[in-house]
């Protein structure tokens, strides 16, 4: 007897039970029509813009299907574009779902990805208003988010001015130490270990975006745990530098409102990095006081490897 | 020596150049910020509810690397999102652009793809506000378009009753034997042959979308070449009943106000194919006046094909 296979509508229902109204349900009331309709209808407020931000969520690319638990994959899908929201200092209304999957995987890890998804959306304010499922081989997300902001107070690349004093949020590098962890696991990564939470389950600074504008000269906060980095064979100083995935925020403020900005907010370390200057350069002052120029390793899809 | 590649900031100054400012530029007042920061800033219009949608266009699965001319996928990732637009009645403003890319497709293919992008955006009034580029094996696409309507006037699904004339625009089947030839072309499909002009390039009915809502019992528009179609071996009927990719749109109007339904618009053909009734169930009327139960066989991703 054939397996029974779930048509493209089964999925759409099962997705739409899956974020059925509730009680902890986020702001429903910025939508007007959600899923079943051929696009949803979102309602903008008076005197604020609307932002716009997509983000590739690919397995083999940004996850590992046998190493990443599905919920984190859920969790994090939605968590990546919602920081884009936080570094524009907005908040979060809806999402959209563009969700490609092996017939293999419309069951339970369907439930599971659904599962995280749903957490983050109540978590973030983050409404699901629609999307487009098809089938594949691999599994491919696509996670468009809506935000808004009061108008002409967005939080711009374009802000930061010569002698602005340049700050960071939490701690750089335990989410690429994570990564490493969870690339060596063997099959599914613990959710439990303290270390991979924050690659698995990332929390943008939502709260703390009132501030933002990236243009780097660093001196970076390193990780707490060296020791523990060192265990893994790995230079903490080069995990913050280059590492990814912390999703906190790079924010400058000008000289004269440093000592506004408090030493934590709500738990969040807050540290003075570096400060922007008028030149086109990257410099890194090392311990010893010495400038070095920072060439830039982060990661990028199209630069060769070896 | 190696090749030179392009890394993942090269891609965006490609994508900026070819959409940068120019007279015939779609309609940019509604983009306060665009490519370059985190995310895009909008504005949306008073008194306007914000359509959103979001459409996969993948390799192997919308689209052939070797068949389909890169104009073509260019082209028709965007107008198949916006005709989601036009089935609400909307006026589509904006869009975010997601593509992940082979290093072998960075140069030419890019260019040639962009091209068929920018004609769209032109064309549909939709501007470029932003997305998200990766380097991957397969071209994968992800486009979602932001539209506009009066508050409270967009043509829903739900709006249809029964009674109602059911009418179809366009001539049904076109595309859907257009694929059928590209598929059997040897190399890249031609843009010159007029049967896959609508498969390569189809046109959303934005100009007609003042009304919609669908629900179906029908006889169907046969395509105006059935000869053609004969000669390909394919049934002409069956083409226009289950095949996809027209972009035309369906729509239900009051039988009091059918008579201001006229025969053309715009040189585009209106015909009523049925009208709504209370039974849950297609009827599809044969041309001896017999009824017949119509089965959905349209695609469907997750449905099994063997």
């Amino acid at each position: 007897m054939p397996r029974k296979r779930q048509n493209e509508d089964a999925i759409l229902r099962r997705i739409a039970y899956s974020f059925r109204p509730s009680r902890n349900q986020p702001a429903r009331q910025f939508i007007a029509l959600g899923i079943g309709d051929d696009a949803a209808l979102f309602c903008p407020k008076p005197g604020h813009e609307t932002i716009l931000t997509c983000d590739w969520f690919l397995e083999g690319t940004h996850f590992l299907r046998e190493k990443h638990p599905p919920d984190s994959v859920g969790w994090k899908c939605l968590a990546r574009a919602v920081s884009d929201i936080a570094a524009m200092g907005g908040a979060p209304r809806c999402f959209l779902l563009s969700l490609a999957l092996p017939e293999t995987h419309t069951g339970r890890w369907l439930d599971l990805f659904l599962g995280g998804l749903r957490r983050a959306s109540r978590k973030f304010q983050c409404a699901l208003a629609g999307g487009d499922t098809t089938r594949r081989n691999e599994i491919l997300i696509n996670v468009t988010v809506v935000g808004e902001v009061r108008s002409a107070s967005a939080l711009l690349r374009s802000g930061a001015r010569p002698d602005d004093i340049l700050y960071v949020s939490g701690r750089l590098g335990e989410a690429e130490l994570g990564l490493q962890i969870v690339r060596q696991s063997q099959g599914s990564a613990s959710k439990k270990n303290p270390l991979t939470r924050k690659h698995l389950y990332p929390e943008p600074r939502l709260a703390l975006a009132q501030w933002l504008v990236k243009k780097g000269l660093a001196t970076i906060p390193q990780i707490q745990t060296p020791e523990v980095a060192v265990r893994h064979g790995r230079d903490p100083l080069q995990l913050a530098l280059h590492g990814g995935d912390d999703y906190e925020l790079l924010f400058a403020v000008p000289l004269s409102k440093a000592k506004l900005i408090p030493e934590t907010f709500r738990g969040v370390r807050l540290t003075a990095i570096g400060k922007i200057t008028r030149k086109r350069q990257l410099m890194l002052l090392e311990e010893n006081g010495r400038a070095r120029k920072l060439m830039p390793c982060g990661w990028d899809p199209f630069r060769k490897t070896q």
